[in-house]
């Protein structure tokens, strides 16, 4: 048996050593182990594994990136933190969090859900133009559920406040974020790249758009000093696993006390850019326009029901340990109400900022998405990108001028 | 000698025991000590030392509030968080914080500067009508300079989150404070009173009174969950001590990670307060006219000293290691001209926002001011009461059309 005492790294053989000394695992899966390391992992190494009688996937974080070399440090306790979320999360949703079998923080592993055949990235199904009837639906009650019950809307104060203390040391996955989605797009950068030469001109005029950064500094200190509820910290599509019946959120290692509409407006500004994308993948087979239709049936489906079923919760634990909105105050049905109202517009606001920054980003930053990635003619990929742009900005400038999930569906059929 | 290795309240006997076991206090105030208990601390007890070759205060927490009995349980770790935070804004703001000599986490006991006569609490000054000519100048440099140098405007987000986490453990103090202020006055409580019966339909009124509970339902939220600098979270006129040439801050027992204006907001409301009851003092040998122009002067004063020191804070460590505002993306005059601007607007309309809810709570909640309390005359008392409610009420709903202190002033004069 393998010493496993001391952080190491594993390899497809120490890991079945490994998975011996841990004995809810191996009893899970029996004998005649096969493993698979899966390859597409950006930051950490995952395994499947799979044997007589059951199957599990293994994560596993080194003290860099992945994708970048042992060049890029990053810590290991990520994984710490994506380990708690998940179960945190899984608490509050366990329809739509993989179940966590086992955490080993010396080692750094997470055991969990295989998540079968035919689940996807749902990234890749939106570019392969699968409608998954159900999305919106599961992606509303993830985002409802696990913002809902991580806020001070249903705790107390003394409860919210551990956490925050606790998510405070995954502060350096909050200061990527803060660089690589708040700063670097708007300065010049050596990580940035676009579209060159076509979006040059635009890389340049959002480096010169004073209204714009203005809109960016404040959503980056939300970002920071926001302790509003537990959020993934990292929720784009291609965090999602999805079947036709199944929605997975996974990867969760940015998990933090922020803004929940950090985590809403990811989502939905990552379905807006696969539904920029689809111009770029329309060919004699499909032009893509019924699925278009669908994308933006989701976004507003999205958004309405994640704020149909929040304030669904918050009347249903209106007298629970949660402090902010007591019913001895807010004890008139019109003021409810008005409180209410208030609270899922300012949501509604932070979720369009910062799901515009995280596309803008997308389109100037370092990472960008497979969406537009994989349109391989760059006079077309640009073209996509210029209008996921343009709505961006307009986004980020005009969000509080609006009321409804219906403008923005609007903006983007003007756009198109 | 004592055994104080475990947690014990001193009293005037054993105290001096324990000042021999602290080798530090022992050289400092040398031989013939003198003990004598302040009795006038709401939470702790408080003694002044004085020996044949110095003095301190000592004070220590007892696990309940001191006026309120051993039935009103509270922390004894609300004295570490006044020790450290005595500590770090002294560390930013030495001239206007009192040293701390000793902290003893076991015995709950801060040792710290004795501030002898002429200082008297600022509040007892403000009512017997003097005058102190340094103090907007005192109060904008200990305001600014705390909240700058706490923020993320000059620390990176690790050394901000570190101490974030550590203030979460203060939550009790919090909690209390959200009660009081936030909760308590805005519904029936058995806590609160006010001048009875004068004031009985305004009682009534706020409660009732939606666009009021609105306005105090975000100011909550944002007080739990923006840890925006290290506040020191109970900054009314009865925590600074003053003469005409010195201003100490005292009693940070509420310290956390919080919003700026809460700070600010508790400074500016309070000496609102104080301005309203000026006419329950005037009597035929002082009509309190001219004291009156002083208060609001040094109302301006405090905010538009305060500005324009912060500001310059920003601008002389725009090169430092805060990271919120990157000159390599704030690159122009007239950007980083309006990034500051509205910056200042918002603390702005927070400081009035948390300034009015601080002063609703000294006429309706479970604390009220001396500054009320002494004028006899309940019904003289509830008409400058009256007049200060207006003003908080028009502050709480319009503070966000206001773009200047000398609008708050005119406010003032039109109530008056």
């Amino acid at each position: 048996m393998g010493d496993f005492s001391e952080f190491r790294r594993l390899d497809e053989k120490s890991l079945v050593e490994y998975v011996r000394t841990v004995p809810c695992l191996g009893s899970m899966v029996g004998d005649n182990l096969e493993v698979k390391e899966v390859g597409d992992g950006n930051l950490n190494f995952v395994y499947i594994v799979v044997g007589s009688s059951g199957s599990f996937v293994l994560k596993q974080a080194l003290p860099y990136v992945r994708t970048r070399g042992e060049s890029w440090k990053m810590t290991r306790e990520r994984i710490y933190f994506e380990a708690s979320s998940l179960k945190e999360h899984g608490r509050w949703c366990g329809e739509h969090v993989p179940q966590v079998y086992h955490f080993d923080r010396t080692m750094s592993v997470i055991a969990m859900r295989y998540l079968e055949p035919p689940h996807m990235v749902l990234r890749k199904g939106l570019i392969a133009a699968v409608e998954y009837p159900l999305l919106a639906h599961h992606m509303s009650d993830y985002m409802s559920r696990t913002l809902f019950f991580n806020s001070i809307l249903y705790h107390s104060t003394t409860h919210h406040k551990l956490g925050v203390a606790e998510y405070c040391g995954n502060v350096e996955m909050c200061r990527l974020t803060e660089q690589v989605v708040f700063s670097d797009p708007y300065r010049e950068s050596p990580f940035n790249r676009w579209t060159s030469p076509y979006l040059d001109d635009e890389a340049e005029s959002i480096r010169r758009d004073n209204a714009l950064k203005l809109e960016v500094a404040e959503l980056k200190s939300k970002f920071i000093e926001q302790a509003q509820s537990l959020i993934h910290g990292d929720l784009h599509t291609g965090s999602i696993m999805v079947t036709p019946e199944s929605t997975q959120v996974i990867d969760s290692e940015f998990a933090f006390y922020g803004p929940m509409g950090y985590d809403i407006g990811a989502f939905l500004g990552n379905l807006i850019l696969a539904f920029f994308a689809q111009d770029g993948h329309a060919d004699e087979h499909n032009n893509r326009k019924a699925y278009k239709e669908w994308i933006l049936k989701t976004i507003e489906e999205s958004w309405n029901l994640s704020q149909k079923k929040f304030i669904a919760l918050w009347d249903e634990h209106k007298d629970g340990p949660g402090e902010a909105y007591l019913p001895t105050i807010y004890n008139n049905h019109e003021l409810w109400h008005l409180a209410q109202n208030k609270y899922m517009t300012e949501l509604f606001h932070d979720s369009l900022g910062f799901g515009a920054a995280k596309m803008i980003r997308r389109i100037f930053g370092v990472a960008h998405v497979e969406d537009f990635e994989s349109i391989s003619d760059p006079s077309k990929r640009a073209a996509c990108e210029r209008r996921a742009l343009e709505l961006a900005k307009f986004l980020l400038k005009e969000r509080r001028e609006l009321v409804s999930i219906i403008e923005v569906i609007s903006a983007i059929g003007q756009i198109e």
